[in-house]
């Protein structure tokens, strides 16, 4: 039965469509239905020598793909299968519900998780913690914390106590921690050797990480060990996806500039046994094709004199950076808050522009990263098995 | 002296440019010099309160930094530094070689090295072997096969044995394998319960690795451990970029659409203790924004039977994926070569289609994955290293 009560009863037409292609229509005699090209539908016949019974993968070998598929004959079978006898007398069956979860449709399913942007105002309205026992043993509050990371880009887990390897540990409730050449996991602290401008006591501006690398991590995980007790040491963050908005709003052609003009990132030095040499070369703002931004590269540290562009995009690009920083720095953005000892600060490297306050005294992180590959794999484990357990 | 002969006499000038906009201009007095913006000068001064001296790295705090700087005064040092007073009475001193280097000019070093295509004519000349202990032992061999890879996008290493540690070994001369959820290394062997069609015996049709991850592997090494003696297990190669090339003579409106026309990659299972969803959009081929190819994303095993594209754009990429095949497993592109026990085989998995042969009996590879940010990065450590060391 259909929304409106009647029964659908289907048929399926052996068909063309307005440029003339050959396609299968189904319809539901109610006036809906839905169209399949020929090509499409043969390459993803679902009998066990097209498809692995194990993995549901495709077995065909595209070499071999008779493109020119054709249907011979049709038919539905008890209403809820399209049966198909192709011109070379191979034979599928499909489920009519799988199809109609197939209907071609421009743009869906490109975003899993609608990104929420904050400002100052709303920080600590979405700024969510779960407690670290919870997530190291309840999956729903895991799920619950990587789904507020995709959302929100940030979230803290308290309660972790003091020990070196709770970022190891929660890394592997996701999966694994990304290695870089700064080591699996890293000590932030006052270090007199690094070549690294987050070793010192100093301020430390607003920035992403590891800009210099194509695959940068995709969210950072900072375990705060040991923080000032006096003033000194307070995080500072701004959602980078806010701060373009309006930059966006305030001079789009600014927005553009950032969004297309390439910078040289760098990194130079020796850390963890590794020597390394790193470039990558990316504008600031970097969008994906639809036009969404798919990461901020953002680090004064990092960011090289030689600046591969002609002179007069040097000129728009420190105009255009000067409206960008002035946002992320505006008291409406910006947001300030103090780790506390035992707390995880995690957040997403591609969004999220964090900084911190300079100290006096002894503090410490350590620090690790997840890549999103891995935390949207896990994520749609997760939510697949609790959906199954809670239908159970 | 200049090429002409000509004494370079320095001077320097506070100028404007065509647009009004504020620089500085060194004039070399034989008619060449070079023009610098003001914010540009300002934001890149050496001394030491901007600049780390050392690690390189820029401390200013561009939340405070003065946009709309000034120089109150310009001198010519020596013939060869130029030295600024600012207008709030900052100093700096820049060595005009140092300059001269960061002159604007768009498009300057993007590529560190050329990329050479390959077709079947030209493949036994391309494709480099390196002995495994002149890899491991001497830094202008680990060079070369790192410049290799970079060009040509393939190499093999002979003489490596049958340990199964050997691509860890090889991986560290670099400096990390690049963990997936299939492990760190992985068996490329018949394996009954995996999900992966990999570990069949069957034939593997040419394809890349882990298409379903944003962050996908940039290089495979394969250890070739067991081979069968008979026919079977042969390796099939073929240079995306030649396709591609190919593709774009023969029909640039396919490229068009194999380059635009979004593919949902898909990967789900459980390996190495890891339950896996993994799922990624994007085109077969991904182009960067100067039109460059910057990964081919092929894999019929993990090309979902969803496709998010409405249903004309359906029509036309198999109408290209088609075209694609079929230059793909040309004769006159594809390769083909046995590995012998005791063999790497290395190549850019962003650009080399891969696939064998099937076979009878026992056939073991152990597989790992290196990140190009590594390989770029070690590649001009060890580019500095060795140029230094021929200069000493």
């Amino acid at each position: 039965m259909n929304s409106d009560g009647g029964v659908r009863r289907w048929s399926a037409t052996d068909s063309s469509g307005g440029d003339g292609r050959p396609e299968i229509r189904l319809d539901d005699g109610c006036g809906g239905g839905s169209r399949y090209p020929h090509a499409w539908l043969r390459n993803n016949c679902q009998c066990p020598s097209c498809t692995s019974a194990e993995s549901g993968f495709r077995k065909q070998v595209i070499r071999d793909f008779r493109f020119g598929s054709a249907p011979a004959r049709l038919q539905i079978i008890s209403n809820n299968k399209l049966y198909v006898k192709w011109d070379d007398s191979h034979e599928s069956t499909y489920d009519l519900q799988w199809l109609l979860e197939r209907n071609f449709n421009e743009g869906q399913e490109r975003h899993e998780n609608q990104q929420v942007k904050w400002t100052a105002e709303s920080f600590s309205a979405i700024f969510r913690s779960f407690k670290y026992e919870d997530v190291i043993k309840s999956d729903e509050t895991l799920l619950q914390w990587l789904e507020t990371l995709a959302v929100y880009g940030i979230s803290v887990i308290k309660n972790c106590g003091l020990e070196h390897d709770r970022v190891k540990e929660l890394a592997r409730r996701v999966a694994f921690l990304k290695k870089t050449q700064y080591g699996e996991t890293f000590k932030v602290e006052v270090n007199s050797d690094a070549t690294n401008l987050a070793y010192r006591s100093t301020y430390l501006q607003l920035h992403t990480d590891l800009p210099y690398y194509e695959y940068t991590p995709g969210v950072i995980l900072l375990h705060c060990i040991v923080q000032p007790e006096s003033s000194g040491g307070e995080s500072e963050v701004s959602d980078g996806l806010s701060v373009c908005d309006r930059l966006k709003e305030l001079d789009v052609d600014s927005y553009k500039t950032l969004s297309t003009v390439p910078v040289r990132w760098i990194d130079r030095g020796h850390d963890a046994g590794y020597s390394f040499h790193n470039i990558y070369v990316s504008p600031v703002i970097c969008e994906d094709s639809y036009g969404n931004i798919k990461r901020i590269n953002f680090s004064e540290h990092h960011r090289d004199s030689k600046f591969p562009v002609s002179i007069d995009k040097v000129h728009i690009w420190y105009d255009a950076i000067e409206k960008f920083v002035k946002i992320a720095y505006n008291n409406k953005i910006i947001s300030t808050f103090k780790m506390q000892p035992g707390d995880i600060l995690t957040f997403d490297n591609h969004r999220v522009l964090h900084g911190r306050k300079g100290y006096q005294g002894s503090r410490l992180l350590i620090g690790g990263y997840l890549d999103w590959d891995l935390i949207k794999s896990r994520t749609r484990v997760l939510q697949s098995q609790l959906s199954n357990k809670n239908n159970n």
